[in-house]
């Protein structure tokens, strides 16, 4: 599956949302793709937001692609420290400076935390003006360029302040994993990971198979990997563009994940790291709850380790600390914690029927019961 | 037509938009209606936001009709300059210190600066938010509770950060606008006279005949007003919710009016005022185009003095200032400033084919040249 042939031609996914449907173009060398992105923008103004590790490695090749386009940049510090509204206000700042109009395109060159404010950014300005994302992580590529979700944290929750708002289109250039780092490249997996995990049993097995050339950037293994991963979100964000029922499901392991992210103040472990833990933990409760059998359990365990992901929280945060962190979740509705908790493999649902002594259970287990 | 008769049955008017579709409630003691403010909440959470004029006013008798809901309110400062990011940061921070979950309700109580504010902050929080706007001024009654428009300024420019999100509900209490000053009845008539030039010529005729009783806040002949100018701005965002075309027309008077509110700071007009000025700015204009005649025009004069309206901008604003200010607009395309137009009165249309030098022959007649 994995073998380093001539460069194949970009593939191409549609995310179908009617009159808001967009492409993903998903190949090497793709930031390139000159023709492709200038036919998204709807007017000749564009600002590119990205950030101080990205700019350096892609910001030149990007400007040419936008050759004959009127593009100002503005180049964010890099981390999820970052995501905040004082950066949103930078982009206004910078749009109205530049006397942007309605017609001009936010363009998000970086990870997820770029794209998720500059998304935002373009979501509050002017009522919505365009959007287009080229996400540089694999965790961006696979999950933050699909569905439209775009926000900032607030310091007392992750994403709690966004919109829905639907890019024009994406790129996804598999060269640009070569430069990433290696925990970049594993946090991004715990989000491939879980597609498997919630509708795509064929899919996690074609990840234990083929994990090892994922983590060695094969890029066509990656390429495969990309696709398979937006296809499955895209067909959920297109049953459910809103979040009311299925696209639930793909906040597997992110409740645990989000806690941790905010216990430990958004600093020390990427997302994707969380996650990782988050659906250790959550698989965890599944098999309390007789949904996961211990042998999936186990699969699940010896995926995420052999992605180098870490299967369970960093010290310190006790379970009482953990229930208060996901009671202030979005998903939490009367003030009952709702989970997303694998049915076997391939499948997932929306709960709130966990029994609390069953989730201080394993909060205990994994908090040495602090 | 306003006799002071028994108080009638509120007036219910729908603003017909899908699935987003929302009732507006129009009379006198309206703010005591809790079965219908109470129908509108999705969950037991709200969170009123006012402001320190309007509390000491109306703040009991709508937590009254909240009687079993779990309500926190935020008073804020009163007035445009705090139509700001920071004060929707404080909207943000108050629902998640309070823990507000996706199904709370923000309630907007005040004018349309509360409105506007509250509705996007509503709008963002958690990816949005249920909304209901309990409108106290006549120009918000008229204006800004209906259509979903919400936003603050920037100070390069005003209502430059926003989203379009539509409230539950709307309450109009006639009652409350016997206590309003008399340049807030005044400012909201700036809007009552526009829905009749740009659509409405019967009902601007009316407003010839009934001006006196509007201004004197008779209350059936108030209700009557905001009945018919809700029912034009209704039919017009039904046909346009996005501002995609015929909704631009609503900004008549109001790309000069914007521009007269950055030039002084948004403190020393209120907003109605700066539109009375701006449409008695674009009657010449198009008076100057032949779009309009002598007589219309002198029509259009007299009726915005016997409102108590400016009909010029403030001293202190040179042509080459407003051509700036007007430069910056949303409705601006490619650099070109567009116009709304008046084509006779009860007609108007969206122009960018006003000659530089006529435009620029209007504002030197209302600045001296300057």
């Amino acid at each position: 599956m994995s073998n380093a042939g001539a460069p194949k031609p970009a593939h191409r996914l549609t995310v179908a949302l009617g009159d808001r449907s967009y492409p993903i173009i998903i190949g090497s060398g793709q930031l390139s793709n000159s023709d492709e992105l200038t036919s998204w923008l709807p007017g000749r103004q564009a600002l590119l937001v990205t950030n101080e590790t990205v700019a350096p490695l892609y910001l030149e090749t990007v400007l040419r692609s936008l050759d004959g386009k009127h593009t100002q940049t503005l180049t964010l510090p890099d981390g999820e420290a970052h995501k905040t509204v004082a950066s949103c206000e930078k982009v206004w700042d910078c749009l109205l400076e530049q006397r942007f109009e309605r017609s001009c395109t936010v363009i998000a060159l970086g990870g997820g935390v770029i794209g998720d404010l500059a998304g935002f950014a373009a979501a509050a300005y002017q009522r919505g003006v365009a959007f287009v994302q080229i996400p540089t992580t694999l965790l961006a590529q696979v999950d933050s360029s699909v569905g439209g979700k775009t926000g900032v944290n607030h310091p007392l929750g992750k994403n709690m302040i966004g919109a829905f708002h639907q890019p024009r289109g994406v790129i996804a250039d598999t060269s640009v994993l070569t430069t990433l780092p290696e925990r970049e490249i594993s946090a991004g997996l715990a989000e491939v990971i879980k597609y498997g995990l919630i509708r795509d049993a064929e899919f996690f097995a074609w990840l234990e198979t083929n994990i090892d050339a994922l983590i060695a950037r094969d890029e066509q293994t990656l390429a495969y990997a990309i696709e398979r991963s937006c296809a499955n979100k895209a067909a959920v964000v297109a049953a459910d563009e809103r979040e009311q029922g299925v696209r639930a499901t793909l906040n597997l392991g992110h409740t645990f994940g989000h806690a941790i992210e905010t216990a430990t103040g958004y600093s020390s472990w990427l997302h994707g790291e969380a996650v990782g833990a988050g659906i250790a933990m959550a698989a965890h409760l599944a098999h309390s709850m007789d949904w996961l059998t211990t042998e999936d359990q186990a699969r699940v365990q010896k995926l995420l380790r052999r992605a180098h992901l870490p299967v369970a929280p960093p010290a310190g945060i006790s379970s009482q600390r953990f229930l208060e962190l996901m009671a202030v979740d979005k998903k939490a509705q009367d003030g009952r914690i709702r989970l997303v908790l694998q049915h076997g493999i391939g499948h997932a649902t929306v709960t709130d029927e966990v029994p609390e002594a069953t989730l201080r259970a394993t909060l205990d287990h994994f908090t040495g019961g602090q």
